[in-house]
């Protein structure tokens, strides 16, 4: 299945990180639990290939980088596939949400395609779809770890940050609609509590435990390295409402609606604590609009408060703020771990 | 928490089960995992009451049901709360399919309401609504049956029902996207299939096998048994695609839509197999279209074929070969509790 990837060059993970996908996909296609017309078959196939392998995969790769680093020796191909099963597992359940997000943010592209609502003879199905992808999950834990000791953690691992994504997405719904008829709504403790649940515990937090579980760890025994991962989740997720807005539609991957959704975004929230009473007015009275007129005032606003190197800085201080936190840590390959995300998101342009 | 519920009348038992609703409620606005604002759990309340506890709750009761007969003693007060528990899963997973299909196939009503996404401000965040509903369901099973040694089973077999039933789902988006192009597609197998696995397995076999679980069996040994319930649930659908077009819908609480949806329904299925070219020409003409005048025609061509006897006819022959196939069972508690199952659907108006 895997080849031993052990010492290599990092493209080479990825390289069988990808090839795990097919083993997985053509798993699922088979799945005995399911009688599968050829339509169906091949409804799910396409569905899988559009949804799920297209983004960075940071995500699903973070769980090998993490596993190698805590056991320090090499894996065998057994424990490397292993470990590309729980990260696609982590890309499936983005997959998931990404389908469904767009669906409720009405988006148009994402990862540099229609979405998949968006697609010929898809629509609402599409919901469905998101749901099935879900499951899938649970199919490829069944299948792969039903044996391990570490199963049950891992199911209510998958359950409880699935359920924490899910409640800060209703939250983010719920404050953008709160937000649309009181603006100054938008300020940084409930920013802060809907990034850490709908961003930071599925793509910063679950990847490292999952690869605490492979080595055998109780998760009890690491509610530091939550803080610190749910500290990086807040950091990549300010950086996604900047790129949101500033970064290059073509290079991110998806056009930014923020400002026309009326998005609890930090910028706004920043600009909100900015800004003088004639700027609020015009945030206020321009926020929240599809017209590209509107949208063009809220960014001059933003260039007016110079907001691109509040970003900047807020960005320089998070990273020392995390390193600090990390090198406080006992365990080295713990640090390891830590760091190693932490670099691959610090300045990142999509 | 539920007082004793042994030797009293069915309505007793309601009573409890529906009391049993608040306390899980409580707990689950009371989530450690989540850090609710009050207007986040002021949403949250609001979307359960509305959506949870205000169908028949027959597969939730069926759980406390089928336990008693197979235990065949007095219940403690804490294994009627467990079962009541594992029916209210059930209600709150049937909850979770009846929002998120309401979206797909554009309903207007359920239970005699406004379906959820129809109601003021909710709109598409009723999508994650539907995935809310279905992480409290591991919510509960893991507050309330962690340490059980069948959790791991409740676990998978919540799991792999979920999966059957969205599987199940995607078969008839897609068989309905077919059938729009050539209605001649629709038949009786993969009618069957359809409702196997989209209604079957949650609605007959998730109970009973809940009930299995909580006595300490092994699902494995069972298969005959789901098999029966299969069979049942297809009856029951059939029932149900009757109901849409001849039922009352004051008494059914929807507006049927089968007919303007093109839904592969039971009906059309056998007006295909009993008209003749004539009929078959108006029916291909007429069916899926939103104008009542075009329904009225379907309608017409099933009042022709005298669907509503085929309809009786069928529901008698399922009956018997239902009663058969249970009466061959070996254990008289497992002949109980299919029976009293079969007993609750058996003539329904609803």
């Amino acid at each position: 299945m895997a080849d031993g990837a052990n010492g290599r060059a990092g493209g080479d993970v990825k390289a069988i990180f990808r090839q795990i996908y097919f083993d997985l996909k053509a798993e699922l296609l088979e799945d005995p639990a399911f009688d599968f017309t050829d339509e169906a078959r091949e409804w799910i196939d396409k569905m899988l290939d559009y949804n799920v392998p297209g983004g960075k995969l940071n995500r699903g790769i973070s769980v090998i980088d993490s596993y190698k680093l805590l056991k320090g020796t090499e894996l065998s191909d057994n424990e490397v596939f292993l470990a590309c099963a729980l990260g696609w597992c982590i890309e499936w359940l983005q997959a998931y949400f990404l389908v469904l997000d767009d669906i409720m943010d009405n988006s148009h592209t994402r990862r540099g395609q229609l979405c998949w609502f968006r697609v010929e003879k898809v629509g609402l199905i599409a919901a469905n779809d998101g749901i099935i992808l879900r499951n899938h999950i649970f199919r490829i834990l069944k299948r792969h770890f039903r044996e391990k000791p570490y199963y049950v953690g891992l199911l209510d691992l998958f359950n409880e940050v699935e359920f924490q994504t899910a409640s800060g997405q209703m939250l983010d719904l719920i404050t953008t609609h709160e937000g649309e008829q009181d603006l100054s709504k938008y300020k940084m403790p409930v920013y802060h509590r809907i990034v850490q649940y709908k961003t930071a515990y599925y793509s910063f937090y679950l990847p490292v435990a999952c690869a605490l579980l492979m080595s055998g760890e109780n998760l009890d025994n690491f509610v530091d390295v939550k803080s610190i991962l749910v500290a990086m989740g807040t950091y990549f997720q300010v950086q996604d409402d900047y790129l949101d807005c500033f970064g290059d539609p073509e290079v991110i991957g998806k056009i930014g609606t923020d400002i026309e959704d009326f998005k609890c975004s930090w910028l706004v929230v920043q600009a909100l604590e900015h800004a003088n009473e004639t700027q609020k007015n015009i945030l206020m009275e321009n926020y929240g609009k599809s017209d590209p007129a509107c949208v063009a005032k809220v960014k001059s606003i933003y260039k007016d408060l110079d907001l691109q190197n509040i970003f900047f800085e807020y960005e320089r201080e998070s990273y020392e703020q995390l390193i600090s936190s990390i090198e406080a840590q006992p365990s080295k390959q713990v640090q390891d771990v830590l760091k190693s995300f932490l670099h691959k998101i610090y300045k990142r342009q999509k």
